[in-house]
């Protein structure tokens, strides 16, 4: 059941049975030369729609399609929120999600960069509860796809060099299983892409020219894409239904 | 060409000659009984990508999907941001469209609750350089997709009763001829939703039990959709073109 | 009764019959060769004072003095709050007057540039409410002064061209009312000024170097004013009762 | 020369010769049984008019008037900002006097309360250029109105007794002075008001239950307050005046 | 008892007979050429840890030791919270301790630069509660502990010329007496340095060469800071017991 | 170099040949039975303070005491900041050092918790240049102490068992080591602490019931904590001089 697809009946009605909710959040930030500069909210929407075409009952949100990418800044198209805005959005999101009674709240995420803001907002959410005694009335996980169970293996397998950390083949396949008419191509120099230190939008540009990190998208097809997919949907499921029946202490 | 679906070279190379971007900008809320809850931002994002089709050197940006909805909270799977929280976000889109040099921002808007927070933020980010006696180096535009020029008149002209102000036909025909396939239908009484003041969810839910304000949605249909969108996407791009084309003082 | 004037008793005393306080609200910014910088905060102040003294149980709060008027700042003696200060203060405001027990906050604008950010503060309040499922203690209400009922259709009767957006004559000819001795003169050019979009300050007085819009406020008069002002305070009296009169759902 | 009540250009005139601008500040709350609610922001503003009347070079703002009075809150017609919410406005009123060339602002403050959170603005304020190793285009001043030299000393011979920290008979007896149709009497028990801590607004008016602290209001007349306005209008232009000539190093 | 050398159930245990709680708060900036950067966060910690040795029930917590020095900001070493950024990290420790149930919250400070915003913030913490009429579950209380009950005397016959108002011979002889080896010296000139208003950090470095103001700092030695240690313990300890006893009303 | 015992010519001589700093960085928090609650800034500040013991020119900023432990709040004598606190806090850390010319500034941290928020900082601070295409004039580098080269491996060694995520042995030997005389003792059950997520107060005291995490702090002793300073100084050298080292791009 994707939210913004169904009528406010139906959510209604389907939370009386499900209190769990899905939320595909990424970033929309350069990809190297190759890769489409949504990818990173892509692959979380798109990973978590097919799960939901498997199974009809979960409930998935919109996608959260900007996120936190101020290094990848000085290449045209990204667009960022600063953390502090991030966190803010984040927090209605899930003040919003958990008025309507979702109690377990499940953000798959798609941008490593995402990661240490969306926790920073966690606790942040959590602290508004912990200085008064409070408990929240719901729980809040962070999920990045690739770390869904056995997918970084599954990855890592079928990419043994040239997987890097950023514009990977393995984030790119996912889109092209999707986009298979946008599949792009470039010559990439060096073929697989130098690694480093992440600091601002100049720093990163200038170690990374083309946008890379320690990778080598070309060995990217949909055909993979679709593997990965079908990897990480049953991974997806089970990890939500894990998380939906955690007994909080 | 639409951003996310594409790569930065390709949006570094679009630069060179085109100045102008076009953000779709909703919300997700609820629209009646039978309304997506997404029909806000997929209003703008359909017509938008309409307009790309035709031309494609139309550059859109990602649709910002969460906007102001606090009055539709107590309805099942509405998102809202707080407006402080929304004019942060939006600042962050600006600031960043910015850097990469786009001169002329045009918010194409599918939410009447949002207007008085985006101007607000336009406000907001002009004062910046109010305060400093600089010129900002973009414009900005505001543009509710019914207000393009002819829209609303075609749209009046076609629902002569029962348009009202929320889950209005003309913006569920929209929908409907995006997702023909998720067309629904309910009993409403009375047919035409009452009006009144809109403050907050509670007070809400009270005028506008089923979340209607004045309007009949069941007069929508898919062809009727489609006839706005085919009135819509020419306005847009003329609209468009002319604020590309104003000369700034 | 002026808050300002009084003493806490008296209010309190007052407010065991009358819940509704009107809160003049305006902007102090140039308002043309002639116009003086108080003007948007002055008419407001003129007309609800005004109405007290008719109505002595009118509960009339200090003037809220400074706005939005970021676009003004290119103008000596301009003062503005950025939007999210605004917001700020205002709410504070709201949460002064709602704590003694105001339920209903009638804001009298003079400002224009201050409804975008008025009303995305009145969200701002309420989401705090729709957020946690409670209702507010208080209803809020936002009245421009010459959208008062009867007011915009009178001046536009005695001033059928030239009245424009900024510098009016009709908020001229009201402050040479209040002020007569301060009427000020000047030969403007062109007799009506141009029109035009509002963006930042130094884009505004590129388009509009004496600071007017669109406007000939040499017509305006004090008799105008006095004409105006009598037509606008029984207005605004019959407003604020029927504000006051109205069900909460 | 009153900002509010003059034109821009004569704003803009004036600017060539002075570059200080005095702003009356102070707060809306209760002045015990007898006092008037504005009597603090009412008191700068009448000996800053008082002052402009003798030497029409002084250009003064419009009054600033809310301040920090959360601890009056429990007495009905106080307004309050929060200290953080007084902070953003008086650096926007500061930032806009600065932009127009004033470099020298002065802040007549009313209200002893208003005090630490001024101090704390103005060091938010010069940090900003503080951090970056800049000079600000300004110099800024706070002075409470009894603390020109001369004034304090000439109240406290005046009322030996029952002068006390709020609801003072001399600031009321300046505001008899101004007002004099608006004096008010009440018995009140004991005839000097206890003395004690500053908290939140319950613990405010446990200790002090009609408002005042330490004070006998009942010696002010409107004689008085002319007498003390007398002290102060010369003290005000001298030290406006030593201001104006300090010369930054 | 030192919190952070404390175990938890230590304080648990602790809070069933103690509901004071002492904060050392200072700041970290210049202290003229001889003084210690952590002059201001040195002393009070000193204070308060020789009064925790004499009686072990006081509870300590661990030192604030960045406060608001923007004017010190010229001179390297130096490190400043912005005020708003001091307000919210008070208010987390405030919010921190008052819910393990610390009735009484005593900041005993050593920079008078700190003064102003830690006021602001105890009225942004009240605020809270004045807005929605409730009762803080705490007492906040500021000391400089140079204005301990007597302290100030004391310093004064001890230093009747040349104490000045920073990098003062009190402040530099309470850290030399706690490090002995540290002592330092250099030639000043002049002997006794100048005074003058504080504003940015470079109108501070111009009026203040060496960052002192009117002090003449090596009258400073490790014995007279003991004795003024001596003299401070005492008072501290007194000084809390009555604001432990204190009745709230 | 401890800069807290220096003075500002003595930190200004440094500048000219050093430019990296570092700020030992923690929390203070409930560390189980036996653990101070001062452990998690202590260990960094024991560490960076032996390393400046063997090389003096090693610059080391005050201890950064409080960081983010909302999660730790239900056991007394913990303090945190919430996440966008601590974010505000390190910013005007790194603005006031950044600003006196230190181009390196490291962070030795002692506490998981704070890694998120601390890394969301370094995105917050970047992002304001990137947005603006400027580099900033310094590099910022995370680091916990644990993760010193071969620090970790070291303690697995030492500890094979019941090392745990929080009140582990290795830390509380570190303590010990530097305060012997503070060895506490106590029964817990089970020797070996349970795992699990970490969420808010509550939910943390409910699954850890004496604050520890998998861990077996008993296993500690001063001798340990001792080897493991030992361990941890000379990578901390080696580390902060390859920072310094390293060229920016």
């Amino acid at each position: 059941m994707l939210i913004h697809l169904s009528s406010w009946p139906e959510i209604d009605a389907r939370l009386k049975t499900t209190k769990t909710v899905v939320v595909p959040i990424g970033s929309n930030e350069q990809h190297g030369p190759t890769g489409l500069l949504g990818t990173d909210w892509l692959c979380p929407e798109i990973i978590a729609h097919a799960a939901e075409k498997q199974d009809g009952s979960l409930v998935v949100a919109p996608t959260f399609n900007i996120g936190m990418a101020q290094h990848h800044l000085a290449f045209a198209g990204t667009i960022s929120l600063r953390p502090s805005t991030f966190m803010a959005a984040i927090t209605d999101w899930v003040s919003s999600l958990g008025r309507h009674g979702f109690e377990r709240i499940y953000f798959l995420n798609g941008h490593g960069g995402n990661v240490a803001t969306i926790e920073a907002t966690f606790a942040e959410i959590y602290a508004e509860w912990s200085f008064v005694e409070e408990r929240p009335p719901f729980a809040l996980k962070l999920r990045n796809w690739w770390d869904l169970p056995g997918v970084h293996a599954f990855c890592s397998q079928m990419f043994p060099t040239g997987h890097g950390m950023h514009a990977t083949p393995s984030e790119i396949a996912v889109t092209q299983a999707a986009y298979p008419h946008l599949v792009k191509t470039a010559v990439m120099e060096p073929k697989i892409a130098p690694v480093g230190p992440i600091r601002d939008a100049l720093d990163y540009r200038a170690r990374f020219p083309d946008g890379r990190i320690g990778s080598d998208p070309l060995q990217a097809s949909p055909e993979k894409g679709r593997q990965i997919i079908d990897a990480a949907v049953p991974a997806l499921l089970k990890d939500v239904a894990e998380f939906s029946a955690e007994v909080l202490p």
